[in-house]
């Protein structure tokens, strides 16, 4: 299954390749198998060693890495930035550093500058050493292992026994929201695209990504478009093979996204954004692009609703459509962090590059 | 051992059974022989997560729990409120579904408000999934593994091979102090009073508890006195069926609490009441209620000191007093601390209901 | 390898003898070897408790501990001085008990205070437990496992295979920086002037400690010299039988301290000593005692630097200098930490005495 796998870090999915999702969803799904066991744990990274370093603080994702560490038997250490030695000004690379000499096998970061990640593996493989570095979410640029679960939750719901990416091929995906500043969603993006789903961007215009401005070129019915055949793989950019075929939408107003949609992701909103006049209030967001039960008449019937965590109950999702199964996956999602995290930390401490 | 046990959670003790009691007090025994070997854990819990959800920080609570679970050999996770979710809006129940998503078995829950574990419980139970919830403290209202400690540490020293909840039958047990405001002394008022024994509370007036005042109807010559039979079990009540038989009593001064005492438990003072205006100083408490040498002499001989710490030295019990272990049961009770809450965990992963 | 150990605690250098030395070495060394395998695990301490109480707060020391008790299979307790019963006016004694009292075998203890470590382990030996303490930092008094993993660090470059003190005599060491405030600098030097090597303290003389004023008393040519013949032992000192054989230097500059040395060790800078008035600016610090490609020069082309981080790149290093592993032992001092500490912890736990 990991012939496949020749990364030691996971950094940003804008260079996976179809085999590698693969590799992830079907690992996540024999370590999924694992987590429906008693005895939820196995030997796999018994005597590694696995730093959280967690320079922006975080429950949530924090204690998904360490559960997902300790149930492949590893040891962990959980850096907290409140008492670290950054406060007495060492560099954030001596940090890294620092926990290499120690004998870490994995880091897991996330920092609030975009680029941190990647920096911190550029210099381990420049020192040589084979410590994986994985990316938890830095800045406004990526959190991978949140679009590689919520694609394995996507996937597993299409077909438990062999989840892959081509499941999505033709599906239609609204993400809705705040996508400017997020890192999941700009993950998601990738992912999404390359399965062949059609994805769709909803939000207001001051949220909507400058970046993609470059993708969007001519305006379509359903909001601006992008058309597959309009745009040349080009040759000088390795990162994203990709992109020619990418189907991606954006809209300024909900209803043209969620229209036959077969998944609808909602982002977190920062309440922060309010304050610099990005949003006018959390009411008149909700009323424009709050995902209600009356709005989900208009997709697929048999749509689902996804939310990276934590909700704000009433503003992205109405209460009661949050805690409904029929349409909520959002715990599914919490519990498929866990196995795609033990997945990654797996493929990562096995890759023979 | 566990026939009698049929609980997932353990939230409060005031619907706990004699039956209860004395499973709780066996297995913890039983756990006591395994912490005096060398290799003080054992393999019960295994590949299962125990989550220390502590909302109201705290260190030797937590503590104890992490080390009883570590004991059983779970795995446990720490959830930090400073850096949490809950500053990003997520409620308390969405929190609590975040850790049962992830895998998480058992939650030991702390918080400042009254019911939130019990809230959380029902929640588990609404979900249909088998999630044990303990109760480490909630607001005022009970503390029940403190309760349970303290009377491991009673009755292992009435007994140390057999104990139970019997032998402290018509023993006199003074607890001293702020009764108004303390969740040990309100769960201790239902382990007390169910074993048979005698309990007088005192303390000054502004902290003695309206609470009772419903329990108590006529005055004795030592005080406000609960005959057992003047109040009937109430029908109405099924939480409380041993109330009729409970023999309480409430004094306003240390003595007539003291007089013949076996077994007196002085309480915690927060500092914080006194900027309240319900205590006048400090010194004025230790005057009127703080446990001194000379004062014990009015307890049988025997007598023994319980407090569930940390102790402001020279406020509730002179500092001599705290030290002498002819007289304090304080580190007994820490270490007790650790076999009972091994026998909670194990006895609610066991539960088949 | 153990026999001649019979310490439970390690709370400083100053009576450590050369066996004492060698044996911390030798198993170092041991465990150097587990660390260089895949699986970086033995079961040493199985079921054991370690607990690190950090009331002053650290990331880098507190990690390197609890990753040496992981590896030697403890279970370890992590205590938060933010969030704990002393910010509820418990004393630090009650604290160090009540870990005790929940079965805690080891004790690893961080104080801003000098002696509050050994005031813990007096307690511990009062009460006739086999409870062992070890000072990982009391205030400006010593920092024991730190010197004996620069220790170990130098004489394992020294000879690989047989690390022992006798390979430092006549060396030249210099030790750089703020020896008047450096806990780390005092334990040093009871382990470097112990092994016969030839130490030169060097510094701004507001940096200058006055407790060495009573070891100096004749000038030579390189500074202010301690003559070895010039002081007898002692005989009402215990503490320091080795104090007469004891070759140390101060100097006011950077150039006689780096002449011909063999290792420079550089201390922390502590920032706020500026505001302090002892020093005027870190660019000054640096122009007159900061390490450079350049002053190296003046040292044994051999020479290595060390520095106990976290490193203020720039001011006690150059920053390109602090990177180049033909002189920087800096992450090897690191890795050697966890080396140490596991023997530390070993050693303790298998005193006899």
């Amino acid at each position: 299954m990991t012939d496949t796998w020749n990364r030691h870090h996971v950094l940003s999915l804008a260079d996976f390749t179809p085999d590698e999702y693969d590799t992830v969803l079907q690992t996540a799904n024999s370590f999924r198998e694992v987590l429906s066991r008693r005895t939820k744990k196995v030997p796999t990274l018994q005597g590694q060693v696995v730093a959280n370093l967690f320079f922006e603080s975080s429950t949530r994702t924090r204690s998904s890495f360490e559960l997902a560490a300790k149930r492949l038997s590893a040891d962990t250490l959980n850096f907290a930035p409140g008492s670290s030695s950054l406060t007495k000004g060492e560099t954030i690379l001596d940090t890294a550093k620092t926990y290499l000499a120690m004998g870490t096998d994995m880091m897991v970061i996330r920092h609030r500058e975009a680029g941190v990640p990647q920096a911190i593996a550029n210099e381990m493989d420049r020192l040589g050493v084979k410590v994986g570095v994985l990316n938890a979410g830095d800045g406004q640029h990526e959190h991978p292992s949140q679009a590689l679960l919520d694609l394995f939750t996507i996937t597993t719901l299409l077909d438990p026994n062999q989840p892959q990416l081509s499941l999505l091929k033709d599906k239609k995906i609204a993400i809705v929201g705040d996508i400017l500043h997020s890192r999941v969603a700009r993950s998601n993006l990738w992912s999404l695209t390359a399965s062949g789903a059609e994805v769709h961007l909803a939000g207001p215009p001051t949220l909507v990504p400058q970046l993609f401005a470059d993708f969007v070129k001519e305006p379509t019915d359903e909001g601006l478009g992008l058309k597959a055949s309009s745009k040349q793989p080009d040759s000088s950019s390795s990162l994203n093979p990709l992109a020619f075929s990418r189907k991606l939408f954006l809209h300024w107003s909900l209803e043209p996204a969620l229209r036959n949609a077969d998944f609808v992701m909602t982002l977190r909103l920062q309440k922060e954004r309010m304050t610099s006049h990005l949003l006018p209030s959390l009411r008149e967001y909700h009323q424009q692009f709050g995902i209600t039960r009356d709005r989900l008449k208009l997709c697929n019937p048999d749509v689902k609703l996804l939310h990276p965590g934590p909700v704000n109950r009433g503003v992205e999702i109405s209460s009661d459509l949050m805690d409904d199964p029929q349409f909520s996956l959002i715990s599914q999602q919490v519990t498929s962090g866990v196995a795609v995290r033990m997945a990654l930390l797996y493929l990562m401490g096995s890759s023979k590059v």
